[in-house]
């Protein structure tokens, strides 16, 4: 069985605390790793901070050229890494395939704008007061980040955080999700290979009381979250002087009008509502159809639904399998049985095997049931009808959360009033909500976030501006 | 009758060439002015090119005030000011009113883009060569700006040169239409009594070969010509090594999909058809309607039209009054009767009275003739079908010009393609081409211009962009 | 007594707490206003947000015209607005229209930036998965604001919340300091008569308590507080799922170099020692001058100290006068005792009498003295040798705190040295930390601060980017 | 001897126009290609248009893909490349690697901001005529470009040209220097085997009347030279309705000031004056002393003259090899000789063997010598002293051409003074006019040039901005 080492403060080391991953799709152990505890967790912070004035000063050129370094290693051994993350959190190779990806594309990017941080030359004599004086606005590295990334996109969202660290030149300590550790300790390797200094990065698996440390020592200068929203939004309150952002989950909706391509909206919605089991924080969950192309729409996802492929996450034919573990399984599971006694109906799945659920459509639901109101993470999806535009759009805003939304539509009408109203962070035109590019905005609204990632938003919130008034 | 002295070099003066400007709605002398000579010109030109230094060091508030002040004071007088450029021009007062108001709104957009040049500050170590040094881009003024202004917006054609000029630190010697002479010499005593230095602008009428050596002379550094295609183009050809910018003028055209809202499209297609007689650059020249609405839309237009108050320019009531001068109005009307005698049909309109041109609409053209080739500036309007799209915007590219373009439709795909295919400067959706604010990107492709003007942009190309690479 | 009612929801309302505000120079009972309760912080937060819909659709020109007016009416009444914040803060007459002043220049500033909000154009296709789409990011309001205003500049500080408030569609409740409330009751006035939507202003001293709410109501989305670390840092750990943006204080030193003009640097210190009696949160309070100068530059500004007029803020030759209340001049007089008995010696000044304390140059100090290390917020100045600038810009960084700091030297090394290693928000160049141009970014590092103001940075915080992605 | 195709619309052809490429240092025929005529031209301009909407429509991610596989492959192939280069031009190897990796960097630059187009969302309700509207400008293409390349750096001034045209999405013809064509030739082959369609690159050299059609062709919507002044503001007339940019020569000076690190100076004016013999846009041609440091300054420079290696190009060791030919080996020492004649003195050099001119230092020159006044473009440098400041600015303001100039000093004040008054395209502090990174904006004022290149402002005047003006 691999064996793991964890990477703190630029060493590879082997601790007391073994951690075993299991594959969720055959129950086997996979590798072990280990877990980080308190006094692992301050060398790395020491050595972090010990090197904070070299990454300041390091030339643009040299982030650059270690940005793209990282992102040409990931590409060589893509589809090794593919299959580790693919095993490590069932995740269907083909998306797994697509996640390393996009992870070499964050890191392009953040080499990209390691070179464009938003440094402003102003004029100060606006007043008489500034007669005879310029300024100039410099974006310094903040000190210390630490990131907290979910097992569902384990290497990317937490690339979604070292790779602006890097860029802004802020040492990062980057807590992966128990279940999931590994892709993120295979950077660590290519990491280490670069000449980052030593202690600019570390990777640490750690138990709950160590991970809290993230929250609360002062030495570390900001926090970013990914996670569950119960978790994140209470860490808010234990961050002390710390910058945050979270990124948290939702219940995302789409609005399919008469006037939308009917076939484009079930094909994205097949996607949107299925890929990776669901497992996704912008996972399509309500979809709204307007009355007269809901049967169509509806029909068409049903026959779909029951094409689907589903098995082994390795097999390169596989769209579905199983989900994290089973117990998640089977929450998803109770969450729908309790829908359908209080009178949803299903049209497709709704059977669960072990940790895997079927890819299941429910309709006839009510918006207090926990599969329209909380986020299901998992690969259900509910789909009702509605009159006109604004129903939908009020339907869609019936939620604690906020993150995206994704409308089917050709008209300018339409889609400018869905723009201006729909309660969240980004609205997709003839997409679902869960279409992400890795240098776009993201982050939601409302319980769904704080904050936005996109490299060269996250890389915003990990820079003090530094005023330089003088004489012109 | 008003005598109106020139403003030459800071001083109003009178010469030897007297020129008298007629109301061009009841033919009598409204005022007299003069026209500068070679060496009035010259003394201009010394005494703004002596204010260089100073107006380069003018810190940005003062720049600012001086432009406030010049808006305000024009804001103070405004209906008094909108009466002489009605009388003079022959516009309706209630667009000559609004004349006033968008000058007023140019020179407060220069006055707030004034504090915003836009020096960058750059980071230079991209390389090991850039080790250690940083950069600043700053915007210095070019030097003397040459302005020549039209007739049909006698003065805020010529603010879009002026203003730019002095939120940039340039002089600017602005030389107006030699029928509408007095509106811009009513600014020049109102920029007289500001705190900008004597000389930074001269308003000067001149005669053809004294407006040459605005083209020719090598002291002027940036020419911005609007007016007609035949002169500007050839002003590139004698400009030497000065730079230039070309507002000319353009064939207009619209499209109305069955995706449109009807009336709205009316509305709007009459008052670019016929707002000032159609003398204005984007004036609607050309609609094509989708076949289906046609009939509803041109059955509409031709009552609408039926119902236009014409009249005295004074009356504010009236929408439509007379053109330029006869020989204009007589070039209008041998247009359409050349059209009319090779198969074209008028549906409204069609008879010329002296310098009055009936707001006139025709159909069964064909794209050779003059009404629909060339730049009609009259009021006159072609009215077509078109079957798809495609068509439409085939219809409106097989012109010689590309100034801007509107198109009525709710269709996302419709617009989109539109925009991306239009040969124009600008594409103007559920409104006319006609529409401008003053701070919009405004010029066109083709014959139809070269470089922008709207605030911003006319600002930009009145400076020099100067680097200073230094130890960081 | 004047009588002036609170401004809560879009009425002026009188409550049974009556809040007397002294005259702190003659102690006089100058005018009564009112404190606020929870009933009355909740109806304010109500209308707040039934007007948010109507402010965040309000047009740019709208917003503008808005806050142009509220500058204009600042400014006809400029001088009667001054005599009452000199009054009710015993500030110098001249510095008070200062204040005015720059209060004229934020609105103005916000009214310029509304029409300039951050929107984005992005291009989507970076990779084959955003292939057909664009992007643009709207910034759109937050929801209701919180403002905290401090004594010290009762009416600009307070600008700073409300004017960006303003300018992004957001409504606003500003506490004004209880000792300094009338400045800002006069703003409501000018407010309360502009089209502004009733409720989207309100100002409203309250008591501490009710103060606690605007911490922690779930309904207000942005906390801005202006005060002491103390307070504002408790509030980031109770402030829940909002945003925040602290502006605390500082120990601000100022560097002088034996390259500087040393008469420039004793002139520019004297304004930022004992302007306002030190009551500035960029106030100098520690001086450090390199060897060879100290003498001269000390001797200088003893003689200068000497000169300066003392006496009723409401002459117009005073240059110093009052602090805000005896329990601070106490205050600042046992911390100067202190260090006199520790070892430090005054070399002018040093004296209490009443509210009053005389402007005071001390030097011999150690860091650890409360003169140091601590925020006066009073009339004392340090002053101390440094031998070469490392261990000037050592001592100056020797501090928990870093908003500004100056230096004063013609060494481009030297500058750049001290703007790479000093640890504050902005380094100031030949001029002293206490500079502010209100459109400059403002705030401060270590306990100093979170977050920066300065119109368009303020403004940033107070919006939320919304994503479109549509099809191209 | 090898034999290089021209690449004429995409494929590689020989014409009937041989060219042979001659090796300066040793006179030996090295290859031959080919001219193209005419005809061949038209067929080139033919197959790009023909691919304009191609190149329009590419999106981004290719447009990135193809740019970083052309740098990629540049860098596959640098020593060879650098070799033809180095015997092409006659410049040392170690120059002509490094003109590689610059090559390389400029194809880097414009992959990334291919991805950066200047794209901007407009608000356009800034008065009631813009309510409920909003805008997008977009920027396209502009139509097909011509280069004109020079001999002195035939790989990089070429990609300067070609990389931002791809960027953009604009077809290029570019033609390079009789003398030096092979580096571009074989940058041909690397560009054909990339997925940009055939005919968006041609590489052709022509005899001068084929040349003379890359002015006045109208099919060409843009001509870039890089060349003489005297060659390039004559196309300035010609050129028809395209815009121009127009990088031409400079006398390129260096300020010294006592207050400058002399041997930093001294080390830098080495390399300004001497690399690749002075065959350098931005050679440094006039170097001003400050009196107090003239003599230290001089015979440093004459003492490290004298050390400098000279020899076969293709030696790593070697710094100063031959000229590009006799005749321009001839033409400087006639200059020198002449200056001589008028009473200047030789410091060091001054003796021409076939194409090689000594490393060449003289004094006591007058600014009307043409040593000093046209672009020797040669090996030669003066030295001359300034007393103050001032009249070292002035020296270098006394010339026709302004491109670059660098100043060394350590004085605030003297940066600023010079930065402000030097009448240049960029100042370089405490290093020569001749610094350049890629990114960086460069061009000159006065007869030096017309725009910038550096890839983002190259990129920028190849495109056009287009307004939408639509619903919000």
């Amino acid at each position: 069985m691999k064996n793991y080492k964890i990477y703190a403060g630029g060493t590879f080391i082997e601790t007391s605390q073994v951690l075993e991953v299991q594959n969720p799709f055959d129950k086997s152990i996979m590798a072990k790793t280990f877990l980080a505890d308190k006094e692992i967790l301050n060398i790395a912070i020491e050595k972090a901070i010990a090197v904070e004035q070299e990454l300041k000063h390091m030339p643009v050129y040299q982030r650059y050229e270690i940005l793209q370094q990282i992102a040409f290693k990931l590409s060589e051994d893509k589809e090794r890494l593919a299959s580790i993350l693919s095993i490590e959190s069932g995740k269907p190779i083909r998306y797994a395939l697509g996640e390393i990806a996009r992870a070499i594309q964050t890191f392009t990017i953040a080499s990209e704008e390691a070179k464009r941080l938003p440094h402003e030359y102003l004029s100060i004599d606006w007043t008489p007061a500034g007669h005879g004086k310029q300024g100039v606005v410099k974006y310094e590295p903040i000190g210390l980040i630490a990131g907290i990334a979910p097992f569902n996109f384990p290497l990317n969202l937490a690339v979604h955080k070292i790779a602006p660290a890097i860029a802004t030149g802020n040492p990062i300590i980057l807590k992966p999700a128990r279940s999931t550790p590994l892709s993120t300790l295979e950077l660590a390797k290519i990491i280490n290979k670069t000449s980052l200094p030593k202690g600019a990065v570390s990777i640490l698996p750690m138990d709950r009381e160590t991970g809290n440390l993230l929250v609360t020592d002062e030495r570390i200068k900001k926090l970013s979250f990914t996670g569950s929203p119960q978790v994140g939004w209470k860490m808010k309150t234990q961050a002390g002087k710390k910058r945050l952002t979270l990124e948290l989950g939702g219940n995302a909706g789409v609005l399919v009008s008469d006037k939308a391509d009917i076939d484009l909206a079930v094909k994205k919605c097949m996607i949107g509502s299925f890929a990776y089991s669901g497992q996704v924080c912008i996972h399509v969950q309500r979809i709204y159809v307007q009355e007269s192309v809901f049967e169509e729409f509806t029909n068409k996802m049903i026959e779909a639904t029951k094409k689907l492929q589903v098995g082994d996450p390795m097999n390169p034919a596989t769209e579905v399998s199983v989900m994290i573990d089973e117990a998640n399984a089977k929450r998803v599971e109770a969450w729908v049985n309790d829908a359908v006694a209080d009178g949803a109906k299903v049209l497709a799945g709704g059977q669960r095997k072990d940790t895997f659920y079927e890819p299941t459509l429910i309709t006839n639901t009510q918006p207090e049931m926990n599969v329209c109101s909380l986020e299901v993470f998992g690969p259900v999806v509910t789909v009702e009808k509605y009159s006109n535009l604004q129903s939908g759009i009020d339907a869609i805003n019936d939620s604690q959360y906020g993150l995206q939304a994704g409308i089917f539509t050709d008209s300018i009408q339409e889609l400018n009033s869905a723009f201006d109203q729909l309660e969240v962070g980004g609205v997709i035109h003839n997409d679902v909500p869960t279409f992400r590019v890795d240098h776009m905005p993201y982050g939601g609204i409302k319980n769904s976030g704080f904050g936005r990632e996109g490299v060269k938003y996250a890389m915003r919130d990990m820079l003090e501006p530094k005023l330089l008034v003088m004489d012109s």
